[in-house]
């Protein structure tokens, strides 16, 4: 990029947003090539168009002078590089302004959305208009961009828990500034635009999600009607050899349809830095929290080694059928299993108080526990999760949480196993051998996506302040993410410091590469996105 | 084409593939040019390869002497143009020879087919096996390619109705020769190329499925674990107004997950048409068949003007607790109600006679009519629907049936509406009008797939031995078809007389040539296919 074409580049963009949207504040620049892990990236600029047609025309200027741009809806890309852009001197086009819920629709059950409407906007346009339906939220943060989580395949809680699964009707502006609209949106007198996935022809929506080759300005996401009867489980395994068999018997019922939504298995680790941050005092400063530590820990707070969740939908006796199905499937197999329902959990809160006092059993942990993911269960975005970033800091967490401004730091490695028993306990035993002997805790989530395979998030969480930790925990990640790879377990998300990690064949990297010179000859829109490199790294 | 690269590259054919396998015969070219319309398409050959590197190698031939190929699965594409490519001149790729089942697993229900695989072969062989699966099938034929079908998004029964959302892992041969592996595939250690649907980055699945910008030699498709339990529901409405509200409470029932499988609903004209051919001695010969004969048949054949038919799935408590809700739903919106199970069945079937002797009522008719829906709702494929290809045929019906040799008349367009009963009933009114006035009679089926949307298959039904009704038939296929786009309810798949047929903004097209031109540069995979006109002929 020449100097001229700099300086034009900025005017036009100027001369087109306005200049308050086209960022070149130093600390704001610094500020959004910052994240939860050590980055080099330069971000040169921040535009922040508050319309499609802007969004286009900034394309064009992009091209007209070669330079690159790439696109956050809210940038809270947590644990995967949050606003950063995979190459360094991208200008960043933040979409968060453009905010709109641009159609709703209680009958067919779907809202449409502009980028920049976040989980908690739509949540509480839901509950103005006293409607019937639930949204799927995801555990990362209320002010996530629900079409960002959705084009990063982003999953949650409930029975639309596969969020890519559950959107259509894109409007995608390509790298040239041309826009098209997906599926039967794209005739201008469709009345199904918001209502079927693939419309007539090629179906498109895959190829924008997790690539470089289009912005989505606007798509529909369906809503589920709030069922007549609600009911939560959880559950607690003692002993590691549970896992196997509770994952087995877990993912028959989300085959045969009697577990309609996404499971959630949690480990101790996972579960404790949910609940507290890094227990400085009891270890003395010393990292890792051992196993003798943590089991202690599960001991005092009353959680197991492998914790889950999930929810009953439907009618109260498709609600207790489930029960009783759930009940006999993980008999013998788990240590405790109790259903959590509104007027179960309002009980629970008013008898808190006087059972501590009376018993000295303190309830009010166990509902800091469960309310929260009772909350996502039913769709309500919570930021109780992204607490678990302040793990490894020593100050208190801030009522105004930003991991990324707080030097948090979050690694996310999420690999996908076959829905069994062996693999889960494969993939464990690799997870916890890696993180401890580099000196994390080894944090691990087991969703049950789609009843044959098993979404696996893991957390390398650290202090960022800390010298020394950033490359360590860096380290960690790629020993770890070459041993996944090598048993045949790949992510199905990747961070900004990863997009190129995985052994492609030569086939599918020259068709990628083929697409992607047709739709943005100059290699403008978000370059380095989900773009695997020529020679792999040597997995094991 | 000149002569000489046509001379070349027949002989390089029979060179790679060997001699039998290059069909040059010209009544088995005439047949492959011949479907259940009128077409002109000529076909020069057609190639049968064994293996996935032949069609590579077909490919690379096709590129080098710049000739067109057109692949198909089996060639049973009824009422959308069997196996005639869309553009004359195109060589035909039978891929009906690679017909392996070439991975299977009951733990994690899926199997893994090449594309000549059948419907009755993945049946069979699930018995064979005693697997606790079923698949899903289609009413089209026993002898229809299961990715066939997929690729180009049909749809069955079960809850697996949505082929295109239960396939996952595909093979493809790329329109130059090269091969890809879509989703987790593409990585050679992966152990989950069956088990998730996006794999990482770009998802290219959708790309493939109704285009011409690869072959799918190979694809996973994943199969339900048999119920504990399962009972067909039937009903019919014998009062037009009933459409609409039972088509809106059946829809609710999709939505809140009580019915978990596509509801199918025919009109009158449909189900007469699947119990016995064209009533020419009744109406001395004069068609169409008028709404006054039609209601003369529904009363002594005893089914409604819409009939409907869906399957309930689960435990005994989850199926009885579904039972209760459907009654509900439907009370005072439909004339009767009735369930089936395998021992009402036996029942029925050992009564049938005794019960004729008796009373007079001819149970045999309607066990007729149930039985292969009830086959279909459980995933065993039938050939019973083929039979009414030859509606208006005078002959009786062959045992081996084949429409297109047989010269039955068979247009079918498919239309999406939204799953509210205005919709249904305003495209149902232009259907009948249209038909009648047209002299064929309007027959349509409803399926309401995904809870939100509704597939409306009409076909024109007539034969093609009359002189005159081929251009009759297709000018009132056009008629129709501009109709319902004109009202917004675009085809939701195309036939080959019709691929260019909708009104698509000029951004839109100029993505798919740039796909395509990327893709395939000598446009010799598939030219013409769902490849939509550059001028859109005028919808109303």
């Amino acid at each position: 990029m020449r100097n001229h074409d700099w300086s034009s580049a900025l005017s036009e963009w100027q001369a087109t947003l306005g200049s308050p949207a086209v960022v070149t504040e130093p600390h704001q620049l610094t500020a959004a090539a910052t994240t939860t892990f050590s980055t080099s990236q330069v971000v040169p600029a921040i535009l922040r168009p508050a319309s499609r047609e802007q969004v286009q025309e900034c394309l064009r200027i992009a091209n007209r002078h070669g330079i690159a741009l790439y696109p956050v809806s809210s940038g809270k890309n947590w644990g995967y590089g949050s606003s950063v852009p995979a190459r360094t001197g991208s200008v960043l086009l933040d979409l968060s302004r453009m905010n709109r819920i641009v159609d709703f629709s209680e009958e067919l059950a779907y809202v449409t959305v502009e980028p920049g409407v976040t989980q908690e906007q739509l949540h509480a346009y839901l509950i103005e208009n006293k409607s019937g339906l639930w949204m799927d939220a995801t555990g990362s943060s209320p002010r996530a961009s629900l079409i960002g989580n959705t084009m990063e395949r982003g999953f949650g809680h409930t029975p639309y828990g596969d969020h890519f699964a559950h959107a259509c009707g894109m409007e995608v502006v390509l790298p040239t500034g041309e826009c098209i609209e997906t599926g039967y949106r794209r005739f201008p007198k469709a009345q199904t635009g918001a209502l079927h996935r693939w419309g007539v022809g090629p179906s498109l929506d895959g190829l924008f999600s997790q690539s470089s080759f289009g912005v989505v300005t606007r798509m529909s996401i369906w809503l589920m009607p709030k069922p007549a009867h609600f009911q939560a489980f959880f559950f607690r395994c003692d002993h590691e050899w549970q896992l196997g068999p509770v994952i087995a018997a877990l993912n028959r019922l989300r085959l045969d349809g009697t577990l309609r939504s996404t499971v959630h298995v949690g480990n101790d680790y996972k579960v404790l830095s949910g609940l507290q941050q890094y227990p400085w005092d009891e270890t003395g400063g010393q990292t890792p929290l051992t196993t003798a530590a943590i089991a202690e820990f599960r001991r005092k707070r009353q959680f197991g080694i492998w914790n889950g969740s999930g929810g009953l939908y439907g009618t109260r006796a498709q609600v207790r059928e489930a029960r009783r199905l759930l009940r006999a499937a993980l008999a013998g197999k788990v240590t405790r299993l109790t259903f959590l329902d509104d007027r179960r959990l309002a009980l629970l809160r008013r008898y808190a108080r006087p059972l501590r006092l009376l018993s000295g059993w303190d309830l009010s942990q166990t509902l800091t526990m469960l309310e929260p993911v009772y909350g996502l269960l039913q769709g309500t975005p919570t930021d109780r999760p992204l607490a678990s970033a302040y793990w490894r800091k020593r100050g208190p967490i801030p009522a105004a949480m930003d991991p990324d401004r707080d030097g948090c730091g979050l690694l996310w490695l999420a690999p996908i196993l076959p829905a069994d028993g062996r693999d889960v306990t494969r993939a464990r035993a690799a997870v916890e051998e890696i993180l401890l002997a580099a000196g994390f805790e080894p944090m691990i989530s087991l969703t049950l996506i789609n009843g044959r395979a098993i979404a696996c998030v893991i957390s390398i969480s650290y202090d960022r302040a800390l010298p020394g930790e950033d490359s360590r925990a860096m380290a960690c990640y790629l020993q770890l993410a070459d041993r996944m790879h090598g048993l045949g377990y790949y992510s199905y998300r990747l961070g900004i410091q990863s997009m190129a990690e995985m052994e492609t064949p030569e086939s599918y990297l020259a068709f990628l590469q083929t697409i992607k010179n047709a739709l943005d000859p100059r290699g403008v829109l978000a370059p380095g996105r989900y773009e695997p490199a020529r020679r792999a790294r040597g997995a094991s």
